[in-house]
């Protein structure tokens, strides 16, 4: 045989990367295709947006991370669409890939249940320009306050509303707090940034669904000590420009808050619902494709889906949660599945999902954690939570810096990578100033 | 007396906060107004263009920084203009500012000596905004290369022009030399990034002007013997997208290459002219406003500029370098001027800059340097550059962060900070991507 065979793997995340690497050794030829040029340590990018990391501290460039992986080149770019008869997946730059087989690990998007046009105003935590927005959202509404001109204006743009309090809405509103209670604390001088109000709202009736209740309730617990107001079984109808519009049983209440963040849920990408629409799969309510037990599409073997955009289930039929373990551990067994057929050995039994655990990190010594049944919350799990992610992030370099810092943010409260950026950033400034004129020269007047 | 002696400082750089710090223990109330939320380390930038450290790394924010200076407020505002007789500053938001004494430390902007056309395609190093942009050109020349359908192609991705041979010029090329020979070696499968050219242009006769002579000639020969090509004593006619068009001696040449930075020379920001306009002063050729032998404005006393902007002359009437160390000794003897004044005491004499003298990184071990007098070349000017460096970045955990990630990197070559960001940026890709339908696919025929 003289062509090898080739495996094109879409998307450079958790489980890209882990099927990539599985196949180190593998008689095959890989194309990893990533819109990015760089693996994301998604579960810090909260630490990204409340100014605690630099982008560059969680991410590690694809090429570095794979350079010495003889048979894998790395691309830049973005997949499109694939047409599974002729085994071929479509750019969008209008190049084209033939594949013997086909791993997908491209991954969900944010869903906004259908109000697209929330998304202006609650951006959500998925990339790192999501997250360097974030940040300066957070940063900007604090300066906006100081030059308010009335007491309403000014707690209007210290009210901070966090939709959805799975892990990262905990997260997020957990920093939040620590930003206004701790790092910005002496930092202004017309306002009070502990006075700030952050308010982490929920839909179901606990905080960190998939947890087991009484971790829940420990969150719930450790998140209000932090100064978070958590409003549960509520469900928002509106957001804009003002705030929050919400619905509590029957009363419909509004929530003048400057800066909304969401951490709602997932969807298929455009991409995602393109192959399920050539591989006449089925899809679940987010859209993600149901696959075999094997993690391919039925009728098509040679196409893997693993990580979140996978609706994969466990011997009991239960599906599989949308977490990095799944993502990695899914990569590393499609990448053992081809490489078996590619040697014309056995093929390996069904995937099993080996699950160490669940956590969630809330904030300075308080987190909860579900280890192999055990539930452990505050400093103890925290201290797991901080050991499991230096433990994973890629590369070296990043696990030290990174360790580094938090060790600096834990001693003085104080976050380095305060900046607000962005030649967008600086003009929604002048465009805010400018519109707010009387407000804004109100400064002049104290 | 009632009221506070206002002090308006315009400008968070090195001369701006210098003076803010200076006026700590002063009976007065101080407004230092930024564009930004933080203080930029500019000699540092030229790391996070080339990717060696993220912009969180070198910037501290300027609440922080001054949050225990309890006459101070921090206001993020850009001036647009200036009432001197009503002494009065106006910010593009609208809001307006008091002064009671006014120091100007708004720095210049990047001048492409009336070819602004050309800025689209040779960026400069000024902000933050700038650096990640020049990283990304950097990165995606090398990715655009790895596709390319052509030879010609790949060598235009692959050639690197820096416009302009000062300290900035230099440092970018050593680093992008670096970059091409060891940090990429190995991340390419179809080019090799060893051979990427490296060309650093210059119109004067040789590189480091400002420089003692034989310091700019060891400069030359350290930055050669990185792998970098200087061309000297030719003029700039053109840049575009497809190169670099310049005259050397008679003849006109063209170069193709796809990257092209910019490293040339400063002019004065529109607030700058019209600082000018509004004090009828006298500017130099590149609009930096002539100041009194105390950093004063001509017939208005109570207006300093210091740093970049001002045309400052020293005892022999010679005028002082653009530079970090006449900035901030400026700026603390302004804040001397003014408390003496407030006071009622004695001014200090005219200003005086006490040179400690100058240097210039290349890359690894090889800068140069004259220290009072006494000229040293690489490693030992390398060592002293680093020392320097390390001690004068503002925040204490900048200064641990940004010592480990280079020593990181000099063990290792690695950069940790390659990401390729921004949502303009992704763009560019695809719009590069379509135009190129022909050479894009010619991937899939390897």
């Amino acid at each position: 045989m003289d062509k090898k065979h080739r495996v094109v793997i879409l998307g450079g995340g958790f489980g890209g990367l882990a099927a990539a690497q599985k196949l180190k050794r593998a008689p095959v030829e890989v194309t990893l295709i990533d819109r990015r040029n760089f693996h994301l340590f998604q579960p810090l990018l909260y630490q990204v947006a409340t100014g605690s990391l630099s982008p560059g501290e969680i991410a590690a460039p694809l090429r570095g991370v794979l350079s010495k992986q003889k048979n894998t080149q790395v691309l830049l770019g973005e997949a499109v669409d694939v047409d599974p008869q002729a085994k071929r997946v479509m750019l969008r730059d209008g190049a084209s890939f033939e594949y013997d087989s086909l791993v997908v690990a491209t991954g969900t998007q944010t869903s906004y249940y259908g109000n697209d046009s929330w998304r202006q105003w609650a951006p959500s935590l998925k990339s790192v320009e999501e997250a360097t927005a974030i940040r300066h959202k957070i940063l900007y509404a604090f300066e906006r306050a100081e030059r308010a001109a009335t007491p309403e204006e000014a707690r209007a743009w210290l009210t901070f509303v966090i939709v959805g309090a799975g892990a990262t809405g905990l997260e997020l509103s957990g920093a939040l707090a620590e930003i206004a209670r701790e790092t910005l604390r002496h930092d202004f001088r017309r306002i009070d940034p502990q006075k700030a109000r952050i308010i982490l709202m929920e839909g179901a009736p606990r905080v960190l669904g998939p947890f087991p209740e009484d971790l829940s309730a420990k969150a719930e617990k450790l998140v209000t000590r932090l100064g978070v107001e958590v409003i549960k079984g509520v469900m928002v109808t509106n957001i804009d420009d003002a705030g929050v519009t919400f619905k509590r049983g029957d009363s419909s209440e509004k929530l003048a808050a400057r800066t909304v963040l969401w951490a709602g849920g997932v969807m298929a990408t455009p991409f995602g619902r393109k192959l399920a629409e050539r591989t006449k799969s089925e899809s679940d309510r987010s859209g993600r494709i149901k696959v075999n037990r094997d993690l391919t599409i039925p009728n098509f073997p040679d196409i893997f889906i693993i990580g979140d955009l996978a609706h994969a289930v466990d011997e009991n039929g239960a599906p599989l949660p949308g977490v990095a373990q799944v993502a990695m551990q899914g990569g590393r067994y499609a990448a053992r599945v081809i490489r078996a057929r590619v040697e014309g050995k056995r093929e390996p039994p069904p995937f099993h999902y080996f699950n160490k655990g669940e956590m969630a990190v809330i904030g300075r010594a308080a987190a909860v954690a579900n280890i192999f049944g055990i539930h452990v919350s505050g400093l103890l799990a925290w201290l797991m939570w901080l050991f499991i992610h230096l433990i994973y992030i890629v590369e070296f370099q990043s696990r030290i810096i990174v360790f580094i810092q938090w060790g600096f943010e834990y001693l003085t409260f104080s976050r380095g990578a305060r900046l607000i950026t962005g030649e967008a950033a600086t003009e929604s400034i002048h465009q805010a100033g400018a519109s707010k004129n009387r407000a804004a020269s109100g400064t002049d007047e104290r």
